[in-house]
């Protein structure tokens, strides 16, 4: 038996207790987008910060403007490249609360079609996906005394309310957390056999608008008819966003956005995916976007426009003949390949500003931005990772492309210059940001005997 | 001194007491709409019934498979016409509540430029309005021991939610309830000097549409530019449901819309209506309805089409990349003329359907239909209603429209056969249906008399 061997052995006959630290953390309401819950996302980064230290970590909890960062550092530096963990234990909200099955911050174990699955907010994104690394490091730890690399660790509190604070906080502690690499882990396999690494990103920009009308609620008898409707105002803006086409009309939205390579294409058709069954997993038959492009480019390497939630007038039970003084929308983007988030923003407040009628204002408020991002599909570090997977799973990992953002690695690259290997063990129907999200307990322990075997793989 | 003279001195010498009682009721949450205030509804309903018997009425509160109606008769017969009056007890909902000076049922008068108002949810609409006819009944016995004519009353506690009830009852009841003519008080004077008797009323049809596309919320990144967005498809039928001269564009919507009649035009020229301040006193500049239409044909006269609510996706505070299962609106089309309120929906309906895409499904919910009503100009009833205005505040009553419809006067005519005289004192600036809803106290004290004297010359 080789050490790697017993780790992964220690790591089976202790997943229990694994599942019962990741059931603690989740057991955290850890909603950052919501101020309400301020204190529990500081009670997770607090116990994310023990824990580390337990294991041997030298750990810490730091402060932001917004929700802590949690650091660790291995005081053993075992040689080999330096890694550097990132992963993020913020959660998003829970609505609407009334379709879930259980409580979200109750975790269960739920069986379904023969798969073990942990259910609970955050059991996939990203709880259960960071705890995989936690253990991966406490196994090794358990066995062996050390780590075989050197390693550092970052969990970061606002991964889903815009990140407001990991820019300021990357480049304030630059020296601190710059490492030869960095291994992300919020993305997934491709499927239940397949692991995957994911190699290109694409990038976000988050807007809310919200416009206003005449100063006061108005009563729809009394104005109907003469008064500016701010919804209807809202409607039409939406509706001019996308040609009949489905592309956005925000002028320069294209600027950047090239045709797919062939290389990727071709790997790409060579991963047999079923885009019919993609769509009717979740009660959808046809594609609904950019016509002429197929599924996979939709969503991994083609930029969208998706008003995320609406608001205006009343919206209770039963009926309120009103005409609001305003109505808003939060709305992001996703961009692919060289299209500047920065740009785009001014673009999209520019046409918004352009087709606003008589007496309607708009205010803006920004949610988050990331340029796309594309991983060289070749490298020495991608191709130990990529065996290490291969052993663990019996079968080459696909390498992919993920039509959400992780705004990390791209603030990684540009703040530290370190490059990503993103290799994550959620799963398609994971209803992550939905309710009854969860996450597959073969997903818990290949994930864990994966970075076990990863990490030694980087070492050799 | 005429027996009318110590009617009114003594509406002036208990003006206070009058007050108090309006506070009392002001008091009581009825908001018909909203299921949690059913019992609060319910209690406004048992206050009237006791107030009326405490006046002298036979009152009794009569249930509904919604919220109950007040009936009442005064049990003696003073011969001349019998008039039925209508008012409605029930209020709008307060939201947005952070918008109140102060908590809208603790009612309070203040002083703004000298005018005495009373600042509360449903103060003017139409709490404060009822009560200047039980008050005028009141005095009338008090001084006279009995009423000029014979005078039954009813109210109802659903006409802030589309008055389901109130077709049923009328035909249940109609024997009970059957009078020559009705009065009701649910609309404005002209202005603060000018009383007005509303002679044409738009209509109603209120629906409720929810559309459907995947079997669950989606994430944006994982799904978005090939998942369908309820919210688009709902932006997108919306912003087709008016063209660019702001007619609605369901088929068939215009039929039974006449011009405006050259007589009518020409007495409303004659009102020397300011559009400019109508529209500036709630900070808008241009009128926002169809092209070629004066103000008052645009709120009097002409058809529309106005999105009261609509939601999807999240809305709460902070950002969440979801696209979301289902998106909602609340619309209302106001009605003119002979427009066919269940034709329309039928129409609009079909036109909803007819712009789904692929994937999508809709449900809709009735929110009451009223057809548009226009009373004669002339008349013996009207005539002397004119010259008792004209006794109380000096200066000859408007004859106007009303842009809000008053679904009773449609089904009193209906059911029971007979016409309504609408009379009001509500001021333009009330504010009804938004925060901090006002009744002056001169319209109070002025709606009392009027109806003091509105009742003795229907006697003469």
């Amino acid at each position: 038996m080789t050490m790697l061997d017993d780790v992964l052995s220690h790591i089976d006959a202790n997943l229990p207790a694994s599942l019962d630290r990741l059931f603690h953390l989740l057991r955290i309401e850890s909603i950052s987008t919501d101020p309400a819950y301020r204190e529990q996302v500081r009670a997770a980064a607090d116990w994310l910060s023990g824990e580390l230290d337990g294991i041997g970590f030298a750990a810490s909890v730091r402060p932001t403007t917004g929700h802590p960062m949690v650091v660790a550092h291995d005081p053993d530096d075992a040689g080999g490249p330096h890694v550097l963990f990132y992963g993020h234990y913020d959660v998003q909200p829970v609505d609407p609360l009334d379709e879930w099955d259980s409580p979200p911050f109750e975790p269960r174990i739920e069986t379904v079609d023969g798969h073990e699955q942990i259910v609970a907010r955050g059991a996939s994104d990203d709880k259960g996906q960071l705890m995989t690394f936690v253990e991966a490091c406490r196994a090794w730890k358990a066995v062996t005394g050390s780590l075989p690399i050197r390693v550092s660790v970052l969990f970061e509190g606002e991964e889903e309310s815009g990140s407001p604070s990991l820019k300021p906080f990357l480049e304030a502690n630059a020296e601190d957390l710059r490492a030869d690499l960095a291994l992300v882990c919020d993305t997934d396999m491709w499927d239940r056999q397949r692991p995957a690494i994911t190699v290109m990103l694409r990038g976000l920009v988050g807007e809310e608008i919200t416009i206003t009308a005449a100063d006061r609620d108005l009563h729809s008898g009394l104005y109907g008819g003469a008064a500016r409707n701010p919804i209807h105002v809202l409607a039409d803006i939406i509706a001019r966003l996308r040609d009949a086409d489905g592309r956005v009309t925000v002028p320069g939205f294209y600027d950047g956005v090239d045709d797919l390579p062939a290389d990727v294409k071709a790997l790409w058709d060579s991963l047999g995916f079923d885009s019919d069954a993609f769509l009717g997993d979740v009660g959808l038959s046809l594609p609904a976007g950019e016509t002429g492009r197929s599924v996979l480019e939709q969503i991994w390497a083609r930029p969208t426009c998706e008003v995320n939630g609406i608001t205006g007038g009343y919206t209770g039970e039963g009926f309120k003949t009103v005409i609001p003084a305003k109505a808003s929308a939060k709305i992001s983007f996703r961009l692919v390949g060289g299209q500047d988030p920065d740009q785009i923003r001014r673009n999209f407040r520019d046409f918004v500003e352009g087709h606003l009628p008589a007496d309607c204002s708009v205010t803006f408020a920004e949610h988050g931005g990331a340029q796309a991002l594309r991983l060289p599909f070749t490298g020495d570090a991608l191709s130990r990772a990529r065996a290490a997977l291969t052993d663990e799973w019996g079968m080459e990992p696909a390498l992919v492309g993920s039509g959400g953002s992780i705004p990390v690695v791209g603030e990684l690259k540009q703040a530290l210059g370190i490059d990503s290997l993103m290799i994550g063990f959620a799963l398609d129907d994971d209803r992550i940001h939905s309710p009854n999200e969860k996450y597959d307990v073969s997903s818990f322990r290949g994930g864990i005997r994966s970075w076990a075997r990863v990490l030694a793989a980087l070492a050799t």
